[in-house]
């Protein structure tokens, strides 16, 4: 199976403009043959808001607003998965959201648990946990950039039975990180895949937006832990392409005869013990 | 406050040459400055054990045993604390643990929570939890090898408050891993030490013992999440050194007015949700 990430470059607050991006992404992705494609954290809106007054008219509701008809027409039209970031206004309350499409119509939504800096002065905190949707080609999870700096994110994702976790993302810089060297982002992705034997597919944005500069290196990473395509560049825009074999994700989770890493977690253990001589 | 890992390449069987080599190694980091030196997985005795009789025969008491009795001589002396994988016989029952030692005598013990493949023919899962040890040079955790592809190792280490999280350990290759690439042990390292803000050092050994290799590559990360020693060789015995600043780290793990990474968990959102759309 084929999936995809689409790294874009939204500009703030042109959501035709950038719907209409993110179209012609799906329509890329599906002409190579992805089954998915994971889209940026929103796509639609841009990321900088100046304000919640002006977040507020730019979200709209999942999956009845416009963007999203535009997304389920694509994703039946085109029989394709589409995960996409999208300001999700819902009666007012806003959701830094991430919806899944497919090509039987809407499948779900995840809504970001752990905001970031100035999200916090627009978006609610996801209410939703981390939902995992069972589908034809795969258990799919998803949730948002500063979610996978949460080890907690992935786990509940795995234990609820996730193949593969897609994470529209919109990594910033990390202060002291050298611009030259790989992002923290990826290791984390990779660490993350890694201990979980879970596929991640992270589809970031690019480009400077009122000053915020973003770090596009969208990638791929195989249940492994080791990247199978990208990341992509910093700065361009970028398809991102991957086969994956999620019955061989799962098989390969017994890693000898006694290790699951996984399985082998001990949550007994895991309490916090004193701290004195023992 | 310098720190050091000391890579080894410990003989099965020779606990002897072994305790010697470890000795070395203490009197080494303490000459250099360093304050406390982390030594790998099962130092005193070997990995390989070929039985449960081989194994039982080479464990011994901590603190009392002789091992113990040595370490805590020159913990004493040097005024240095150790950091240690032994083979602990605890009356009959083994534990894979690793021992801390001070200038004021035996400061704790933990036992590997997480057993790696056959250490489940002779050792006891650790009963101990993660505890965490509160010293003049800081709150010090320690856990063993495999314990590392468990985020809920460090979690629980930083929850009860660690600045700086030891491990003895004795990696392996990884099937499918490119013996030129950087090992998926530093990642793991590098990726629990920034999104715990918390200092890793983890110490390895090298060579080959009954067939079976080790792959070295000791390294200390600071709470960023960058290695500032290492990684060491993968072939070669080395001592690391780091100098590190734990109230630095403390005050860092503030990210911005709103984040900080360990502060922003949500444990009610991990529970795992259903799988259908919603």
């Amino acid at each position: 199976m084929r999936i995809a990430c689409a790294q874009l470059k939204p500009t703030i607050g042109d959501v035709h403009a950038n719907v209409e991006d993110a179209s012609d992404a799906i329509a890329d992705a599906a002409r190579e043959g992805a089954s998915l494609v994971v889209l940026p954290e929103l796509t639609t809106t841009g990321y900088v808001f100046e304000s919640r007054e002006e977040a507020l008219a730019l979200g709209e509701a999942v999956p009845d607003g416009p963007a999203s008809t535009r997304f389920l027409e694509l994703a039946r039209g085109l029989e394709i998965y589409v995960v996409v970031g999208m300001n999700e206004n819902d009666r007012g309350r806003l959701f830094n959201t991430s919806a899944v499409f497919g090509p039987t119509g809407f499948i779900g939504r995840f809504r970001k648990v752990h905001l970031w800096d100035r999200e916090n002065l627009w978006f609610q905190p996801g209410d939703l946990g981390f939902p995992v949707f069972e589908t034809p080609i795969g258990r799919i999870a998803t949730f948002v950039c500063y979610d996978g700096w949460f080890p907690e994110s992935y786990r509940a994702c795995v234990l609820a039975g996730a193949d593969m976790v897609c994470i529209p993302t919109n990594w910033v810089p990390i202060p002291g990180q050298d611009p030259t060297e790989p992002a923290m982002a990826t290791y984390l992705c990779m660490a993350s895949a890694h201990v979980n034997g879970v596929v991640v597919a992270a589809a970031d944005r690019v480009g400077v937006e009122r000053g915020q500069e973003f770090i596009g290196q969208s990638v791929i990473v195989n249940y492994t832990g080791w990247p199978i395509a990208g990341p992509a560049s910093r700065e361009k825009t970028q398809m991102l392409f991957a086969d994956i074999n999620l019955e061989a994700a799962r098989r390969a989770r017994t890693w000898n005869a006694f290790n699951d890493p996984v399985r082998d977690r001990r949550p007994e253990s895991y309490t916090p013990m004193g701290r004195g001589p023992s």
